[in-house]
């Protein structure tokens, strides 16, 4: 079989800054493939944002990236993904478009024992009830939860990450969430916004050591990688893959607020400014 | 003397909810008045994002509200007065344009004894040192020591405003900032951003009753009342002004979130969404 390879780069877009969380895990299961990150960070954050802007803020972005030339477009961003991926992938056809929810409900549910799941997210997502549909549809039996915690982002990009403090204010989102299950509570806690992943020590101190946190990043990279394998346009090329970046803000703030995301450092000179 | 007057509205321009604090201030001072507000929903907060974005934002703002025809414009956020009243008036000249800074540096200036001012504000708006710079102007021996506190806008719009929980927020942000002036304490305590009011009784439970705290809302009014009578263009009609609101994002969650900025309801239908 004659085997078609591409050494163009994935494209992917989140609001700000959270996605690096899912690119730094892309980059780890796929080494040699080049990346195209772009944070739409003149109008971060999308999670309070209705369904509308977003679908249109994403069109917008995923534009972009295409123009540039992407051979495939992961949504690393939980909001954007819970209501823009179908239009995304209409519009972009037949780019492969994949997002963060569907990877994150699969690993909630391969996770679960007593089927019982606590979701946290952007207010956006848990209203647009994109989780507790996707896991429903995995796992018919599951009892899903899902609750707001539209401070975590601030905490994430203000690096306020550990600490009593930071318990405290995780507690008081997390404690009545448990307590709504009643009294079998949940074994396993999705992460569902790309933000939160640098809280997970403190999310996981308050929750305890039985509730298994998962977030989308891993999932969603072997997601990546099966529809590379697939549509079999890997990048083989023998050099290191390559990431650049694009802001809709400054170049700077991004460099400094983004490197605890991707937990490499990013230079200024790597991020290029648009307009979207 | 023959006297002009004008029942058009004065058009208040925020990026958000945070500046609906100002327009009630606007109220009580000059209830016979018109209004327009517009909160840029859809791209709030504007605290973290460049000057060249704010500006842009600022100018299409400002476009709009002219275009809907305005006698004056207030710009009642803090982070776009500290970067785009220039840019605005002179887009708009001869339209009357007031920003919240100014008021804001005048008020400390009246209300210090010691010379020793605080600063709280978005990140935006201390990078920028404009009320550094415009306090200095007028009371050039203070000693004005800034300090951004991003997560109050978080708190403020999630409705955290008050207890322990949020009072230990505020004084990881606060105490630095006071141990920063030495031995003599600072007696007041700039709100820099149309966020802050909102959390007022935190901030002065953790201040302490030697700090006064001050924020612009009264007195942007008054200088907007000061221009109304020099350029006799109040509105002398014999009923209570009325205010009509824009956002360029969802209707309904600005109705719910700004209802206790402005401290009365605001209907769903009052809200007319716009693009910018």
């Amino acid at each position: 079989m004659l085997s078609r390879t591409s050494n163009l780069p994935i494209g992917v877009f989140d609001s700000g800054v959270g996605g690096l969380t899912v690119l730094r895990a892309l980059r780890e299961l796929l080494p040699d493939e080049n990346f195209l990150y772009l944070g739409d960070t003149a109008r971060v954050p999308y999670g309070a944002k209705s369904p509308e802007s977003v679908i249109k803020y994403a069109l917008q972005a995923g534009g972009a990236l295409v123009q540039e030339g992407i051979k495939m477009l992961v949504v690393a961003c939980n909001t954007a993904s819970a209501v823009s991926l179908d239009a995304l992938a209409s519009e972009y056809s037949p780019l492969p478009v994949v997002g963060v929810v569907k990877p994150g409900a699969e690993a909630a549910c391969a996770t679960t024992i007593n089927g019982k799941i606590a979701v946290i997210a952007t207010e956006g997502t848990v209203k647009g009830g994109v989780y507790q549909r996707t896991i429903c549809s995995m796992h018919p039996d599951a009892e899903i939860i899902a609750h707001p915690c539209p401070l975590f982002v601030g905490l994430a990009e203000e690096g306020w990450v550990d600490g009593e403090l930071v318990e405290a204010i995780v507690a008081r989102y997390l404690k009545p969430l448990f307590a709504a299950f009643g009294d079998v509570k949940p074994d396993t806690l999705v992460l569902g916004c790309t933000h939160f992943p640098v809280l997970r020590e403190a999310i996981a101190n308050v929750a305890g050591s039985s509730i298994k946190l998962v977030d989308s990043a891993e999932t969603t990279a072997k997601t990546v990688k099966n529809i590379l394998n697939e549509a079999q346009i890997c990048n083989v090329g023998d050099v290191k893959g390559k990431i650049s970046f694009l802001a809709t803000d400054s170049a700077q703030r991004f460099a400094a607020v983004g490197g605890p995301f991707l937990g490499e450092k990013i230079d200024t000179s790597d991020v290029r400014v648009i307009d979207l």
